[in-house]
């Protein structure tokens, strides 16, 4: 029924928001349009990359849900840099990692244990990724802020573009170090086994592969005219540009990561739901981030790795709250909303700004 | 011996007290015979909560020694918003928090320490705790010292309203996840049986609750003379208002904590210790602290969430501290060292600032 | 063979310096022999020091080594202060908790990981010291830092005094702790017999102690001698002197922690590489500090306990990121790698500052 309904919403809504946006529809009606769109779209991503885990394990599921839905932001950034907007830019990467520290993973928790009373993940791989979290956070982002308080522009960027490399080398480290040298070594036992190919795929490889590429097309498309119509919808809300950057932006632009980590919430996989949260978060600090700057330098404006201080504060606490609650590999209702109360609390300090 | 002690105590110093302020004795004299009394009435405010604990197990039995603690700083509080104090307020709630994280709980564990080579507490709770004690702390009282750098006075209160509200809605919500949903599950085995029934209170239900309240009654009035004292004695002693706001005012204000934690402590029921620590500095950051802001709208002096930076950094390094310190579940005589040397520094601070 | 080389290298690198510093060599040539000299003596102290540990038991041998890296950097700070230099003694503080934290434990992992798959170290002795890193670093030196910005010199001496004299007094407590009231409680139970005594020392009791004695003597004279080419070699190079204090004096100063730490992660023993790079980093923060603080009372320059922004930023992010990845009791060669990536980040900052 569902899904139905999902197919019945993609087959209308990608034709309108191609025809809507060719017409200059209004902005408010192309903006709910393209919304409802990317919900649809990032349904069938989240079915296709199920799918695709059952085939080749959670891990790499989780890393190919991660990137499909970091792909669409890449996209979107580098074209915001190219006009300059360097602040907005920034502004998406903090509402993309407070969107999956907090709303994704707030509400994967929350979901899912209100069905299940206790849940559990790889706690092992909650605590690399702790690690992986504190370094991206408070040391790589963390530094430079404060460093280049006393520093010239040119100094700045030097920084931020040393910083980048090395944060794009220990991100192929650490794949390196999951996918070769450490590949379930921190694998409950019973997990070795072949047991998650019981579980039959809804989709073969093949089809799989083709949707979520397709999807994913269709996905960066309609979110390029999404943020066009932006602006229009700030004055008519009256919302600020900070605000539509760090929430608006980020809750449309996570909808896959979104839709696929409360179905495994829900399925009780939480090792894939952990993942999908906290691994995007990773690609999007460790990854999407240090590109971004390095591609900055091919611009008239080149971005350093410089947040405002009300959005590094925000991911600063962002991540130590997430830190704490994950230490223990269990998840529950509370923890969930207990991060969603800290999403809710930055979203209306963004707000207010 | 101890208990007839603290009775005739207690049957002189409320005498007294009463006496002393209606014919305005010396401030100083008054300020030893209020703080004495106080600390009498705190080890029947003990007494009568362990004989409940008793009777109702640990974990209620923490809940009502943290709800009979912060009444008397609620009330007082109330009479110093009326006056306009915020400053005092403020002051007041971070030496709360200092004092029930650092003091209380490094004198328990010290003091427990000294005749328990290890001690244990629920390392569920423990964790539970901390990830309260991240939400309140460096989530929710950091977001709005740093938001509020570039906000007006109007978006200043709206921003801390809407804070308190999600800070209150949250500390319900983890009293319906620890009394209704997930009551018990994170309780070892052998703990969930009637065992704590073996036990024979001092006192039965009735007369406790009688006595407990009875006692709060007499620490209120006791408390709310001893308040007024303070610029006089500040003024012989030298000492700054924000040096009794968050040091004496924490002490004598928490002595009931302190008498029943360390009680606690020595009769290796750390659970119950660390609850009324913990459960305690919670109680006043997620609900006295936000109840304490939407009341200030009814005076004239509305009360913002925003500390000054030494009461934000005093309480958000008290908090890192606490999370590392109780995240293994144990506890021994150098842990408690360590909070109390912390407790040091920060009064050092604090006096002379 | 190795050891032959460093025997070869120490009695030629020993002559050589003080003849060349006597005929006042060409400070780039004096820099290298200084350097190699360092390395070559820093080989005979860990040996020297690994014959103490066989035979005085992995914690006894940890604490030794500690010091004797320490005695180096304290006379040399106390010249400094005499001199006085206060921010260069600042700076080396920083420069050897960043070190010790990142770098000796980084390359500790590291290296032992690529040689071992899983590193398993105490996880009681590393819980402890992560209290103790927080204590020292979170609260001991952020609280003065905030604090005396309203403070005038004169109190911020006098905070910088009292908290001094609380970390020094701690520091004993928790040597009291480790060797008297709790020894062994946190052992394994397979680690408290006598199979440590089962390896064979290198050298007995007295050779090793004479060997090291005369090695700190031998480390001490050229240290010295070495700081005095860095304003020359700065010049050559370009490097600013906040840039030497905190990187280059560090590496160099700290090579005996470096070579012996390495050497344990080698030989699979991490627990002596973490009571190394960590017991080092809190003798650093916890005791020589302070004692320096203490010392300087007698100098016409006094030194506060107040570091430049960028060194504390840095040192409490060093210690957050350690604290977690330190907190399972296991390391791998990728936290070497995150540790290592951390400090080049702030290698980087301190270059261009």
């Amino acid at each position: 029924m569902v899904d139905k309904a999902f197919m019945l919403l993609t087959f209308i809504g990608v034709p309108l928001s191609v025809i809507g946006s060719l017409m200059h529809w209004p902005s408010i009606l192309l903006f709910v349009i393209y919304c409802l769109t990317i919900v649809a779209l990032a349904s069938f991503m989240g079915r296709a990359t199920e799918s695709l885990a059952v085939v080749a394990g959670p891990r790499i599921g989780g890393l190919l849900n991660a990137t499909f839905g970091n792909a669409v932001e890449l996209i979107i950034s580098i074209f915001s840099l190219k006009a300059g907007l360097v602040g907005v830019v920034l502004a998406s990467l903090t509402g993309s990692v407070l969107g999956n520290l907090l709303l994704v993973a707030g509400l994967s928790f929350f979901v899912g244990g209100v069905k299940f009373k206790r849940q559990r993940f790889n706690v092992y791989d909650a605590r690399h990724n702790s690690g992986l979290l504190m370094f991206a956070v408070i040391v790589a982002f963390v530094i430079p802020e404060v460093f280049s308080m006393t520093m010239n522009e040119g100094e700045t960027i030097a920084l931020s573009v040393g910083i980048s490399l090395i944060l794009i080398v220990l991100y192929l480290a650490a794949l390196f170090f999951k996918l070769v040298t450490h590949r379930g070594v921190y694998q409950p036992k019973e997990d070795r086994g072949e047991n998650h190919h019981e579980e039959e795929p809804e989709w073969g490889k093949g089809k799989a592969i083709a949707i979520l590429a397709l999807a994913t097309v269709a996905v960066a498309y309609v979110s390029e005219n999404l943020v066009h119509t932006f602006e229009a919808v700030a004055e008519s809300f009256g919302w600020t540009e900070l605000f539509i950057g760090v929430i608006i932006v980020a809750i449309v632009g996570n909808a896959a990561e979104h839709a696929s980590a409360i179905l495994m919430a829900l399925k009780n996989k939480m090792d894939i739901a952990v993942e999908i949260a906290i691994g995007s978060t990773l690609q999007v600090s460790m990854f999407v981030a240090p590109v971004l700057v390095l591609i900055s330098l091919l611009f008239p404006v080149n971005m350093p790795l410089i947040f405002t201080l009300p959005e590094l504060i925000s991911m600063a606490s962002a991540v130590l709250l997430m830190v704490v609650i994950s230490n223990d590999g269990e998840s529950n209702w509370f923890e969930g909303a207990t991060l969603l109360a800290a999403y809710f609390i930055m979203g209306i300090g963004f707000y207010l700004l």
